[in-house]
C-alpha cells in the first residue's frame, strides 16, 4: 500500500537490532484518521467473509483492533500478556516469543469470548517471526474457532514468519511488506 | 449515562477485592460499537475544547483513546507501562499504584509527542483511587502540556480519586459513577 510504504519512508526510523520504530504515527503517537485509512483496506481485503470477530494482542493491535471492529460492526477480543485479577474463570492460552522486547509473553483469551461459531479476523501491527501470530492461531484452534485469516500492517517479509504461516494455508494481508531494513542502506518492499 | 448504567448492571460481575468486571465489553472482549457510542458522548462533553490530542494509558485505555481521537480527528498517544525497546530518546515518566493488579507502574511517554502547544484530553476505562490519572496529569505537567479535561467511562466515585482531582481544578467527566459496589448488595449508581 503506497501511501503507507511512503509513510514509512518518510517517519520510520532504524534502531539497532533491525527494530523498525514506528511509534511517532503506529504504535505509541497514533496517527489515528491515517490508520483509520489502513484499517478500511484491511476490511476490504475480507469483505467476502462474514467476520463475527476480530482477534489481537494488547497493546500495540488495540488500536488496529478496535477500528477494524468499528468498520465491520462487531466486538474486539485482545490477548492479554499476563493472568491478571481481570481475567477468570476458563482461558486459553499460548506463548509468544517478542522479538522487539527479548522475552516470552503468555497470550491469554477468555474462553467464553471465543466459540465455534465465530468466524474472526486477527490483526496486529507487526508480523516478523510470526511468533505472536502463532500464538493467536493457536488459541483459536483451543477454541475451535474459523480463522478468516489475519490483516497486518507491517510485515517484516525478510523474517519468514508469514510465509511460513501462508504455508499452512492460513490468509495472511500485509499492508506493508519489508523485503530488507539496516540502518546502512535503508528500507526496501517486496 | 443511562444506557450505560444498564449495561454494567447487566454485564457487569463483581469479583472479591471489590473489582468490578466489564471485560465482556469494556477491556476484554470489547463491544467496539457500544463503545463508540460511549466516546460519541465523551467527545461531546468537550466539545467546546480545542482539543490537539487524546492521551490515555495502556491497554484498556487504548480502544476508548482511538474511538475519541477517531471522533476528533486527532493523534492518539497511550503511556506505556514499561520502558521498551521501542522507546527511546527523552521520556516523560511518573508511577502509577494500581488498585486492580496490586503493583506499581512506570507509565512512560515519548517526550517528543506532548508539547507546550498541545491541549489534551486523558480518557480511561476506569478512575478509582486516581493513581492512573494523577500519573497522566504529572506527565502533562513536566510537558507544560495544557489539559482540557478528562473523560472516564466508569468511575469508582466512592474511592475519592475523581473529587480529589476535581478539587484541583481538573474537569473530569464520568458517563456512570458507582456510589458503591459490593457482592451483598450490588451497584448503585450517584
Amino acid at each position: 500500500m503506497r501511501i503507507l510504504e511512503e509513510r514509512i519512508l518518510k517517519d520510520g526510523r532504524i534502531l539497532p537490532g533491525d527494530i523498525l520504530k514506528v511509534d511517532n504515527f503506529i504504535n505509541h503517537n497514533i496517527d489515528v484518521p491515517f490508520l483509520s485509512s489502513l484499517c478500511d483496506e484491511l476490511c476490504r481485503r475480507f469483505s467476502e467473509q462474514k467476520i463475527t470477530k476480530v482477534l489481537t494482542v494488547e497493546a500495540s493491535g488495540i488500536a488496529i483492533g478496535t477500528l477494524c471492529a468499528l468498520k465491520l460492526g462487531v466486538p474486539c477480543l485482545f490477548a492479554k500478556k499476563a493472568k491478571t485479577a481481570n481475567l477468570s474463570g476458563e482461558l486459553y492460552t499460548a506463548i509468544a516469543h517478542s522479538y522487539t522486547h527479548g522475552n516470552d509473553n503468555t497470550l491469554t483469551v477468555g474462553a467464553e469470548y471465543l466459540t465455534k461459531e465465530d468466524a474472526v479476523l486477527i490483526v496486529d501491527d507487526f508480523l516478523a517471526n510470526g511468533a505472536a501470530l502463532d500464538a493467536l492461531l493457536s488459541i483459536c484452534a483451543q477454541a475451535g474457532t474459523k480463522v478468516a485469516g489475519a490483516g497486518i500492517i507491517i510485515e517484516k517479509e525478510y523474517q519468514g514468519g508469514g510465509n511460513s504461516i501462508r504455508a499452512r494455508g492460513i490468509r495472511v494481508e500485509s499492508l506493508a511488506k519489508i523485503a530488507s531494513l539496516s540502518a546502512e542502506n535503508g528500507i526496501t518492499f517486496c
